[in-house]
């Protein structure tokens, strides 16, 4: 029985989404509390971890308020009770908003149609103190409205070369952006992002160029030039991970998962 | 030379304001990099801390946008060399606001008029996850409005020994509050406190009682009743720590001191 799962956390404590020989990615946490939760005899004493597959695997340092996982359960749950019962064996920065079966066609990762990722970044001469995990910083003023002009050359089909790290391992890095938008809020300015995939570091590359933009260091038509130039040398260095969130995944309507697992997270009152 | 300071910390990565001998005290971390910012040879190498006072000791994972602190400096630097200076110093999560040279009557404990709080509560069947270390959380929906109406027995002057903990080292219980205010503000509720100062744990104390009247596990008019009795037997548990900010601090006007810190944190769009 495959079941899909939509969590939130805070990657500040994690390496990222994916297992780690430290055993701190997120991953890792997640499986050891799903063993735990469906129970022996179905787990192996000796592997305690229930295998699990993720929408997006999120780098160290990066937040999800909408990560989506599969996984093929040998127990029946209801689903209010997977949310309950796992919650209770996660740790406090892990938490399961919604349990839904699924058909055996539905898959994490191939079956998503989109995904959505929000930066959060806060612009002040004093670095912030409390959301010091939770947002991006710029010392000096950004100017939101320039940003967002300068990122209109991004939505559609495009080789993002310009923006992809060399690790990534995609076949291709033609993707197709669906919008960006920039936005100030108060202190904060938030990058809202959406696109059918994205290329390893894509979402980081493209807001350290817009950061440029927002300081005044580049021209607005600068980012068109990177973007044409599918060289990741013409790109502005990779911009902090703190501020970033995986906010929606998409799928088909027929298996009726929702968008958003956490669907108000705390910086959603200031869009 | 007299040197007062506005300072903002995120209270998990600390056993609380005062220094510990396991040196995980904000104090602990704050006059070491204060130590280093005023440079030998006034810094004694065996001891390379440089005493403070703070306005309100806060507890271990307890949030401040507005702690205040004097000291003492061998040295004379701008105001905006010692933010600076001391942000450039200072752990990720403590961050100076202002710098402001005072007489040498300013004393930032003892100076103070008072106090302000703010509790910021998430009441939600699924934990928070970013918001971990920075909520409180209530399983149960609560009623704000039944809340507040609970608290206006509390304004006054009263002795709060029913909010009092067994360790408090306070003079007297009598305290005299200025206000208390419950509001929602989406699916956070926040509670705004000033007194001329607090007892040891009188915020939380208060708060646990508040949350037990808005599960509707306490009728409204208990409150006056548990604070009548002034005894700690009472009242209900103790809450949680992680929702709770020292959020303003004021000083006579001659001092010229701002009343906070972080004039905008995260939770303020939210008022």
């Amino acid at each position: 029985m495959r079941i899909a799962l939509g969590i939130s956390y805070q990657g500040a404590d994690f390496q990222g989404w994916q297992s780690q020989p430290s055993g701190l990615g997120v991953q890792d946490a997640f499986e050891a509390a799903l063993a735990r939760f469906i129970g022996a005899p179905h787990v192996q004493a000796d592997a305690p971890r229930w295998p699990t597959v993720c929408a997006g695997r999120t780098d160290a340092s990066v937040h999800a308020t909408a990560q989506v996982l599969h996984f093929d359960s040998p127990v029946q749950r209801d689903p209010a009770s997977w949310v309950r019962g796992l919650n209770t064996f996660l740790p406090p920065t892990i938490a399961v908003h919604w349990a839904q079966p699924v058909s055996d066609e539905f898959h994490a990762r191939f079956a998503a149609q989109w995904r959505e990722y929000v930066y959060v970044i806060q612009d002040d001469p004093v670095r912030p103190s409390q959301l010091a995990p939770l947002v991006g910083w710029s010392f000096r003023p950004l100017d939101a409205a320039a940003m967002h002009r300068a990122a209109q050359c991004l939505p559609g089909e495009h080789d993002f070369s310009a923006f992809r790290a060399a690790e990534c391992q995609a076949k291709s890095p033609v993707k197709l952006l669906h919008f960006i938008k920039v936005r100030r809020h108060g202190k904060f300015v938030l990058v809202r992002v959406r696109a059918n995939a994205f290329l390893h570091h894509m979402v980081r590359n493209i807001v350290g160029c817009l950061v440029y933009v927002g300081q005044g260091r580049w021209p607005e038509g600068q980012l068109a030039q990177v973007l044409g130039s599918r060289s990741r040398a013409q790109a502005a260095p990779t911009f902090a991970a703190e501020g970033l969130y995986l906010t929606g995944v998409h799928y088909p309507e027929v298996f009726g998962v929702p968008d958003a697992a956490d669907p108000a997270p705390w910086f959603a009152h200031l869009a």
